[in-house]
């Protein structure tokens, strides 16, 4: 049997991400030792009871003690409380990464922490699901989804190798990009959409003239589509909002003024534009699905769906 | 055998709609014969090819000719010429039906043209996928879908419990509405869903700081959820803002101004009223799940797409 790729490491967080951390690394084997630490004791007890590590604690000092790779996967928003509570357990010469959704807020919170000697690479998973909590991670979750690091001026070039060929294991691509520049880019292919789809959720939930009963039943005929990112974590997602900022409100900027070209299009019955931006998406689409990045299958294969007894 | 619910059932128009429509009468044995029509040379060609029908002819008047039922599948701003071309060869006690999304407007635009004794029933089936033209339309599309008909003030029961029973025989469950209550209803969950997602990739679309390989290449962390929507048939989507202007610009109004409120918060750092909405909205998802009107897969079971080889 070949070692593990590491001795020991330690998860900071045991959520949807964390998780599935937990299980593709056991899988394939990477670590000697999972620990395994979260603030809560019910969180803790679900991951135990689930077998996903080798020891629990609620303390994630103790957790990190001689771990080579340490992964903070808690909402952005508490990056630097973790970093300031672990920092002076961690092993000299160990990788202390995250998986959080911003970066440069990431990186101010938690690298004036970082002792001296211990590698600190800022990564972030693009792979998430509408669910979260330890139950909700499955091995596969990294499977062909990118996975981006964001290195400080400095990094040691071994470190980031062996975290990258870490995550390559876990199934991922493997990209790097400036934290400004990763930040600009998430605000529009992640950021901007799940801010987008809770928002109509949340109009429609107000609405007097239609009810709650009709905007569910008639959902397949569009809604439905944005209501599985309406359902992600948020926790996750305010402290996205709170530490994303500026890149956010761009986008929301840019958003509104187009959706304000569209909205006159519709009033004064300018069909040309309409048809133009509407053949122009459509382009967009089949690149998607030439990148491997979604599956053609009409109205995503949801014809499996099993038919309930009519009414 | 028992005989077919209908003589002669003519399509007009065998887009998605029409050609799925075509596969279920066939696969239920609905109709005695098919007469197919549509103004595309081409299009009609391919339907031939496909082996949809039984005849197939570019005249509207000639398909609709002695047929028992009459389904109009057009994109709704052709929904006044399609009546006014047919109407002279609708055979009296004929039923005339349509699908389109928005239904005031189709009702103002047909009505006038209906012959005495002809039964004009509007209807949609709210069903659909991103795909169009004849090739695109499968027997399942209305399973477990509604339709819904808006009956104008002294419909013959009899033709409308015909029309109820063809359609549950194409796998949908009916409801009935009048149609202003029908196109506000469909303002917010498909019409505004569609406007928002076409937006939005218009949006990424144009970006100068992240380009559009990023967009592509990370589009699964939840821009890629908007995507299927915008990538709907640009002619049907023209019509349909054009043609249900007043709903729609009712709800982008709102949606405009909670997505203020939102932007706001993220400004001024509001971290409770954004954990509010995002809390809320999870709700809304269990209920469409509960409802069947979607699966609960994670992220839709895309784990089931192949790896491509990894770059």
């Amino acid at each position: 049997m070949t070692s593990p790729m590491f001795e020991k490491i330690a998860l900071v967080g045991i959520g949807l991400i964390g998780s599935s951390l937990a299980r593709v690394i056991r899988r394939e084997g990477l670590a000697g030792h999972v620990a395994i630490s979260t603030r809560s004791e019910a969180t803790l007890k679900r991951a135990e009871t689930l077998g996903l590590g080798d020891s629990y604690t609620t303390d994630a000092r103790e957790a990190v003690r001689d771990a080579d790779l340490v992964i903070v996967s808690v909402p952005v928003g508490s990056s630097g409380t973790v970093a300031e509570e672990i920092a002076p357990a961690l092993k000299k010469g160990a990788i202390l990464t995250d998986v959080g959704s911003t970066k440069a807020s990431v990186i101010a919170q938690m690298q004036p922490h970082v002792p001296e000697g211990v590698h600190f690479i800022p990564g972030h998973p693009l792979a998430g699901t509408e669910k979260s909590g330890p139950d909700a991670g499955f091995a596969e979750l990294f499977a062909n989804r990118w996975c981006i690091f964001t290195p400080l001026p400095g990094t040691d070039p071994d470190a980031l190798e062996r975290l990258s060929e870490f995550w390559r294991r876990c199934g991922a691509n493997i990209d790097t990009m400036d934290p400004q520049h990763h930040d600009m880019t998430l605000a529009i292919v992640s950021h901007l959409p799940h801010i987008i789809a809770y928002n109509i959720v949340g109009t429609a939930d107000d609405l007097e003239s239609v009810t709650k009963t009709e905007v569910i039943k008639y959902s397949a005929s569009g809604f439905r589509d944005f209501t599985r990112l309406a359902a992600s974590d948020p926790t996750m997602w305010r402290d996205v909002c709170l530490h994303n900022k500026d890149a956010i409100l761009e986008m929301l900027a840019r958003f509104s003024e187009d959706l304000a070209f569209l909205q006159r299009a519709i009033r004064w019955g300018d069909g040309d534009k309409l048809f133009d931006l509407f053949t122009r998406t459509r382009a967009v689409r089949r690149s998607i699905i030439e990148a491997g990045q979604d599956i053609d299958a009409p109205d995503f294969g949801r014809q499996a769906v099993e038919h309930p007894a009519k009414g």
